[in-house]
């Protein structure tokens, strides 16, 4: 299994202090040491930072930690491989463009008899694991239902919604996406989110000796919500979803949610 | 206008000393302070570090430089602009999705009238320079001709090289392009390449004070070609390509070249 991270918030936001604790999951409080990704989006465009090297060990994940990048949305990946080999092309986030944005992707979990049950036609793989493959679909049955005008973001998402538990069926299939402005999560069996605003308080993280006063941080106008398959800190409260249950978020605030 | 770099090698080879020369460009010796990235080809994956800072001033860049990524294909931009503003999207190289391939673009020039003469319908731009909107077209036409197979190296990039000299009309049109196994080049009015081979010698960068001794790196069947711009080291001899003449390399070997 992986680990997943995301972020929104109304003002451009490092995750830093997040990031530091999840890369210690790779490979050293965790064993999610098959390779790591994140990418950042700034306006519409984004960048990535990918290792196929543990992220606990990694000179570019300590870049990242050390490298304040401010991002209004993120989506960040650790990886402990079952599907597909340990290299670049198998490594998330995925991205790929559509209607003239950058759409982010990262799963956790596996998914059985995906090329059958999954067929691509338009958005054709690279690498071999089950996580693009579907990424592969779920981009072709967007492009099928709304062609070649992205639609409002409710009506698109309530849609990836419903595409989501289609896959989920086949395995496990929490997954975490992104066009820069929305991020949209879907819980198959493991993701937690938690929403932080005024007045901020403290947290500490579980995975490395690091606390932080968000009130120091921050301004009392900022909203940030960060997404994890379990929570980063020990001391603050996250909501735990439920199989089937899925989140849209704009500018760190909740849009809809609802159950697929 | 820009610098362009690249390379293309037999073996997985790092770009560390042919880089250190260029970002010195991006703010220091050179006037290219608009950006920079760059993109390594590992298998069929592919990873780029970007950053809208001057190269010479980027923390990224520093990394680059100093942590030996070895690929047997790289392009790199770092950006003097002047279509377009500053910022991630319009970030050089670009990077999509066809065939189950990564292609991966770089552009230095300036394009007239791009947006009434290169429609775009199925690669839609995510930015607003002339270079994505030339290469989204680009794609397009691949696809036209080509539908969803892939042709041969030579047939494909001799229709890469037809469209380019298209492109060309409407301005300065010096383009790299990689799917990571063959690197094309197609020169406007300044690119200049060098193949290295055994016996190798001693090279001096112009833009720093670095000199090394590929001896001492290299074994005797590593083939390496370098493209760039204007050429980085002062005591080697660089081919400089005329207008309208194209470049084919695979494995750091001409695969195929002419004019178009």
């Amino acid at each position: 299994m992986c680990e997943l991270l995301a972020m929104s918030a109304n003002v451009p936001t490092d995750i830093c202090f997040s990031f530091s604790g999840l890369m210690q999951r790779g490979g050293n409080t965790g064993p999610h040491k098959d390779g790591w990704g994140i990418t950042f989006y700034e306006g519409k465009g984004c960048r990535s930072f990918k290792d196929p090297l543990p992220s606990a060990k990694s000179a570019i994940a300590k870049l990242v930690t050390e490298y304040p990048i401010k991002s209004e949305a993120v989506i960040c990946h650790i990886r402990q491989a079952n599907s597909g080999a340990v290299c670049l092309e198998n490594t998330h986030p995925f991205i790929r463009q559509m209607w003239g944005k950058n759409w982010t992707y990262a799963h956790n979990g596996q998914l059985k008899d995906f090329a059958e049950n999954l067929p691509v036609k338009l958005h054709i793989p690279i690498g071999t694991t089950d996580s693009e493959h579907a990424f592969c679909w779920l981009l072709d049955q967007l492009q099928n239902k709304f062609g070649t005008k992205e639609p409002e973001p409710i009506e698109l998402f309530t849609y990836v919604a419903t595409l989501s538990s289609q896959i989920n069926v086949l395995g496990v299939f929490n997954l975490l996406l992104s066009n820069g402005d929305c991020l949209f999560a879907f819980c198959s069996n493991n993701l937690h989110w938690i929403t932080r605003k005024a007045p901020f308080g403290e947290a500490t993280l579980i995975d490395a000796e690091v606390k932080i006063n968000f009130h120091h941080e921050t301004t009392d106008k900022d909203i940030v919500t960060v997404i994890a398959t379990q929570p980063l800190t020990q001391d603050e409260c996250w909501h735990k979803m439920t199989s089937g249950q899925w989140q849209l978020f704009c500018l760190g605030e909740s849009l809809a949610s609802g159950e697929a």
